[in-house]
């Protein structure tokens, strides 16, 4: 394999799935000079016209194992459960010394589905990108999406070093902070900060959806900062969450039941009128906020400190 | 009375409570120049010198009932529990033909504490922007804050339409869309577009903390959007909170009833792995979020089309 070109870090990428995270990933790759060439395959023949029109990716291929021949970084950006699929039809294609990545936001069972159909000699890092807009396809994707957001690695036992530190430079060099963790407890950690949160978010607002009393233009028109944060994460690309609650579910329904028991104890201090109750716990979670800020995962500013997109 | 000045709504402008709302109002009407004079109260001396050194307020009173002394405009600006007292303290010290609002999230309750001691001849029109964020307190204010929002007026039978019209100008002068409905139906609105959603997110980051696998470093410093924007929603006021939820019971625990059932029917599809179930819920839901910003409540913008406050 012809080593990579000055400042690069990869000679060839191949993006399968031309999303949001993919198309995002490139404008950063090509922003930063990071790949000589980048390579893009989606299903759909519309997403590719469009990742050529916009200039994302260098060309296109009709298949996955085309795009993926030669490639010395594949990236799997397609939803959880299509994975394995891919993976299966890549496998037999991928070049020796190649790394293969996946942008999944289910570690374990992308692992489940991907391994198997990688060959020996080829390096396989599970990885999530904790990123993302409600927003999907590849008009989506913008170059400053990761930037001060973290990526996490998984990697499996006995994963070749130099090729983790290859994948975490071209990471760090479009932003991002990456840290390493084992799979299972990643998929912990996301069922409570992402997947339950979503789930909720799903529910409530198909619950508004659902009263009649409360006519739709109405729950529209005065929806308050909550709800509209709200139906702002329920816009979110329907096959990615399918996947993720289907891939992550154990972990899912774990967090969904003490989240039931909690919400219960409230729901009963409300029907009791026990303002103690309501009053405790509601300072206890407004700590949490000042740690994430403090964290640097968000600001106090209105606009969150959320990168722009140029010209939205 | 004395009639306001030229260009002025009103002559003299009581805010009773200097929190964040009463403060946007303050910063909103000199800005605009719609008032002659602002008077403040709050019960924390600490607050009324904030008030004072930041230059919103013309001058403090001592107590509520000096605050309204020849006032033709009066906010009770405190959190709903606190408005009866309040109600009972200024009630004989209103000047005849002085109009009294609130700014409450709930407005059945509100009108129930307050309307018994408001004398006649004046005028008590109950209000509630829909505006606001996860901060509080006198410093919190910026003049900016109702912008394009909803200010809903609840006002009660027999209610003098003058008022209601001078009340309205005050309003829109400071940027907000106004419009009127029933108090009963505006609680049921809110129960479902801001009351249960925020119930829900303050549920949702107290289990996150309660956790003990997944550290709370971890928690706050992987944060993904979901939870983030949850945190954002539990950072509000726990005080104003606990009221809104104690004044406003039937209505929140009956769309609390409403988003267990369709919760549990999620979770069920999980269990079972019903994909289709889950997909089309999402994307019915997606939909509406669209509604959202085709009426102006929205931007899909990253940073929400957020109104910035100055400096911030």
């Amino acid at each position: 394999m012809t080593a990579a070109g000055q400042g690069t870090v990869y000679r060839r990428v191949a993006l399968i799935g031309l999303g949001l995270i993919a198309s995002s990933m490139a404008h950063a790759i090509k922003a930063a000079g990071l790949a000589d060439e980048i390579v893009g395959f989606a299903k759909s023949a519309e997403s590719r016209a469009v990742a050529i029109d916009i200039g994302f990716v260098d060309r296109t291929a009709e298949t996955a194992a085309e795009a993926v021949r030669g490639a010395d970084l594949v990236v799997l950006a397609v939803p959880v459960g299509a994975m394995g699929a891919i993976a299966a039809e890549i496998g037999p294609h991928l070049a020796p010394g190649a790394t293969v990545t996946d942008v999944g936001s289910v570690k374990q069972a992308v692992i489940d589905a991907v391994a198997p159909h990688i060959p020996a000699g080829v390096h396989f890092i599970p990885g999530h990108p904790i990123a993302g807009t409600e927003h999907s396809g590849p008009r989506s994707g913008f170059a400053t999406l990761f930037q001060n957001r973290w990526w996490l690695l998984t990697p499996v036992p006995g994963t070749d070093p130099e090729a983790t530190r290859r994948l975490r430079q071209l990471c760090e060099s479009i932003g991002a902070k990456v840290d390493e963790m084992d799979a299972e407890h990643h998929d912990l950690v996301l069922a409570v900060t992402s997947h339950t949160p979503h789930l909720i978010a799903y529910t409530m607002v198909g619950v508004a959806d659902d009263l009649a009393r409360v006519t739709d233009s109405e729950v529209i028109q005065y929806s308050a900062a909550g709800f509209r944060d709200f139906t702002r994460i329920a816009a979110s690309d329907p096959t990615m969450w399918r996947d993720v609650f289907l891939t992550n579910k154990d972990a899912t329904l774990e967090i969904l039941g003490r989240f039931t028991e909690e919400l219960f104890a409230l729901q009963r201090a409300i029907r009791l009128g026990d303002g103690a109750h309501l009053h405790a716990y509601f300072t206890r979670t407004r700590a949490i906020r000042r740690g994430i800020i403090e964290a640097g995962q968000d600001t106090s500013a209105p606009d969150f400190g959320r990168v722009q997109p140029p010209g939205k």
